[in-house]
């Protein structure tokens, strides 16, 4: 027999278990050739005498063993080596060379869509975040989706038919939220007018798809939603940029350059726009609904943050009047429930929704449908309308503490305007205070901020940043401006 | 006071809650003008009294109108209805004309990708689905995902640096991984080198998207998956078809392609292909990996079935090989899993990996960490690597059952091979039994079974199918081929 007590030397102080360490020796020995293909292992009886450990302890590390396929049990003869090891080295083709593949650079020749140089300070590293907008994760209703999700989890007859679903996603789900839609905003859509996505940037991007192609101009904001914005550059497209004032967009420059050539796309954020948080003025949103009818323009409506509202009844988004199936909306759930939870929707002419559900299938084949089931269920039970009612009463306290801590304590550094919904601040940082040192001596203290670079334009620096305040209780709120205060 | 007792006329038979009933008729009168703005209603206790029913039956329903906010509780004067109504009518731009946008057609410009005349036959309707190769969902570790996902909800520190987690996924799924992948199939690689995706193929579509442009060509077998092919068409690409026999792909022809010019993109599955199921013989690997290197030419390796050998070791994959960083490994964890658990990855030289989370963040902003994450405890704890090993051997049984049942019922009407691995068999039919007319046949008895028209080419018409086997008992897979034979 070998010498096994010596072979295998356990450790004590390690957080492998001992049963782990005994199998995960033996595979070495095994590979190393020490212990050959066929041999017979002592019965976990002696080796637990040998190893002095109990013998429970030997039968699971064989077991672990069995199901790595290393050893098999033959009846009446114990435990043997596997003749055919799980390393599956009989097949391999000998004349393959070693296996570096990986550890060179690629050869192959590809698009670089990113600087290899560009390094982004890692959020997740912070003790603080402050983030651009997302809600809190510790209020999110995630109990009651996993309840849902659980029980769906039981039903077998349900579990099969949702493996064969819709593309456009849950039916259940796209029934609940046109409701929804039409008593929050009045957008008077059918289920075939919706589809499901995997986040609102999904619905974006597969629209975009369809509807751009190299060479396509596409009316923007400036500033403009920065991922937007690469989206359709990634289409190939140009960006044709709008100034956003306090009024959010300004329509009379759209409606200049729709006299010159109409544009390909128009994509506008009317609701707490994005990052500026302003929101398109009444008179400006009918003038564009005009527009949009006289030059049959196609419009991506990104809405993402319409369920925050905190001072008054929000303006009807464009989506909800005649616009001659001009109007792609797009929305969040998401943002209703944590960021983790990645719904999001379209709703569109259900021939566009048809395509784009197409579109979707080429990258992903289909959506969480076991999710979106139990977001139906929490839809229909009204779990999700209180919960939204509750985060929206809880963000419109952390918004105005937040407002007025910013006050208080930077008041002369920054400015920034109360916005009337949302999750963020737009906050300009005076021009003696350059955020990209701010947020550099921030993260050595453990806070998280922004620099804000990606806002800007190769001619326009913001210095501002979007300062979300959703996810961040008082105290948190104040121990981020402690530290900014002292950075700054 | 209104007449409430035959305003609110309760049901009796329904499923709808009573305290739903009320609440819902409540809010039809408010929004029909009946009860107006401002007006009060009565007291729980009066309400309870007027519709007979429990007082808490009634605060149930206030609690509900409440909730939608179409009520107030106004201190010592009791329940009003809501002066601003959630209707949100105020700030509604009057000029706007009515709601029809979405009853439209739209008159958008975008890119038709199906005709709008394509009809398919719902698999999710039938009674009994042969699918083209899916897990069994009945057996799948969906509990001990969900265990470690609920364990994780309740780690909130954890949770919040999960927000802003690498866009490659999961360091500690990949590390999981890379250590999976060196055991199983001999592919060395690092954390660095793996991106987790939503299924893999959207880490087949991240790789297209970034080798190929418009004009580019893309070796493929023929057949080949077919939605491999669509995604390599979208992205503009020229498809270059190379016969598939029972060796695999020819690798001699793509030799002579490549001597008169190099392709952009090879896409191979060398394990089980898609659809045929035949496994690229040991010398034409190897010839392949020559050429590889000699050529340089980047590879779509896609693996999706790997995990599932049931005769024999399995050839190693080329990404095991020096492939000079050449080879871009896809693989599925939705195969090993469930199929609406879309769990997939790339395998790829690290700076490959950075271009393909970019790209990946246009259009999926980040992945399901929190399932990402209770993969990596299942995998470390063993669960995983276990579910896999039962998986096989019940499907090793289906397998060698389904083979005998077709021999024996439907032998001289079809021919098939039998495969060393895989969900799937590749079944011929006779010509004299044409897919198309069985399919819709099966049907109107229940049973979904394709009528395989995706994997003709404009010149072959195979009249063949993938038969799933994975996914059906034994009692299953005899009702649905007593089925078959009968419309036969």
């Amino acid at each position: 027999m070998l010498p096994y007590k010596s072979l295998i030397a356990l450790q004590k102080r390690t957080a492998v278990p001992v049963y782990q360490q005994i199998s995960n020796r033996l595979v070495d020995l095994i590979r190393g050739g020490v212990i050959k293909p066929g041999a017979s292992l002592p019965s976990s009886r002696q080796m637990a005498t040998l190893l002095r450990v109990h013998r429970k302890t030997v039968m699971a590390a064989y077991e672990e063993l069995y199901v790595q396929d290393w050893v098999e049990t033959i009846p009446r003869k114990g435990i043997m080596v596997s003749k055919r090891l799980p390393e599956i080295s009989q097949k391999i083709c000998k004349e393959m060379p070693g296996k570096k593949g990986y550890s060179h650079q690629p050869r192959i020749g590809y698009r670089n869509i990113v600087p290899e140089s560009q390094r982004i300070l890692n959020a997740g590293d912070h003790r603080l975040i402050i983030n651009d907008g997302f809600p809190d994760l510790r209020i999110a209703p995630l109990d009651s989706i996993l309840k849902e999700y659980r029980y769906l989890l039981r039903q077998p007859a349900m579990l099969r038919r949702m493996q064969y679903g819709d593309p456009a996603g849950s039916l259940n789900l796209r029934e609940s939220l046109s409701q929804f839609l039409l008593d929050t905003r009045g957008i008077d859509c059918t289920p075939e007018n919706i589809m499901m996505t995997h986040g609102a940037q999904m619905a974006i991007s597969l629209a975009a798809r369809l509807i751009l192609r190299p060479g396509s101009t596409v009316v923007v904001g400036e500033p403009n939603y920065f991922m937007a914005n690469k989206i359709f550059e990634e289409c190939g497209a140009r960006l044709i940029k709008i100034r956003v004032d306090e009024n959010g967009m300004d329509v009379d420059a759209l409606e200049r350059i729709c006299e010159r050539k109409k544009p390909d796309l128009l994509y506008v954020i009317p609701h707490h726009h994005h990052p500026t948080t302003v929101t398109l003025s009444c008179d400006r949103r009918m003038n564009l609904a005009t527009l949009i009818r006289k030059y049959k323009i196609p419009v991506i409506e990104d809405d993402y943050d319409y369920d925050f509202h905190y001072d008054s009844s929000p303006i009807l988004p464009l989506a909800s009047a005649d616009h001659g199936g001009h109007v792609i909306s797009v929305g969040s759930l998401s943002k209703c429930l944590a960021p983790s939870v990645r719904v999001g929707y379209m709703v569109a002419p259900s021939n566009f929704v048809r395509q784009a559900s197409e579109l979707r299938k080429l990258t992903d084949v289909r959506s969480d449908n076991l999710l979106e089931e139990s977001l139906a269920i929490i839809f229909k039970n009204g779990d999700f309308q209180r919960h939204l009612k509750k985060s929206v009463k809880l963000y419109r306290q952390r918004r105005d503490f937040m407002c007025s801590l910013l006050n208080d304590e930077l008041g002369n550094k920054i400015t920034f305007t109360i916005p009337s919904g949302g999750m963020a601040l737009w906050v300009k940082f005076n021009k003696k205070y350059p955020l990209s040192g701010i947020s550099a001596r921030a993260s050595a203290r453990g806070l998280y901020i922004s620099d804000g670079l990606f806002y800007d334009s190769p001619n326009i620096h913001y210095n501002a940043i979007r300062m979300g305040f959703a996810s961040l209780n008082e105290k948190e709120m104040r121990m981020a401006v402690d530290i900014l205060k002292s950075e700054m």
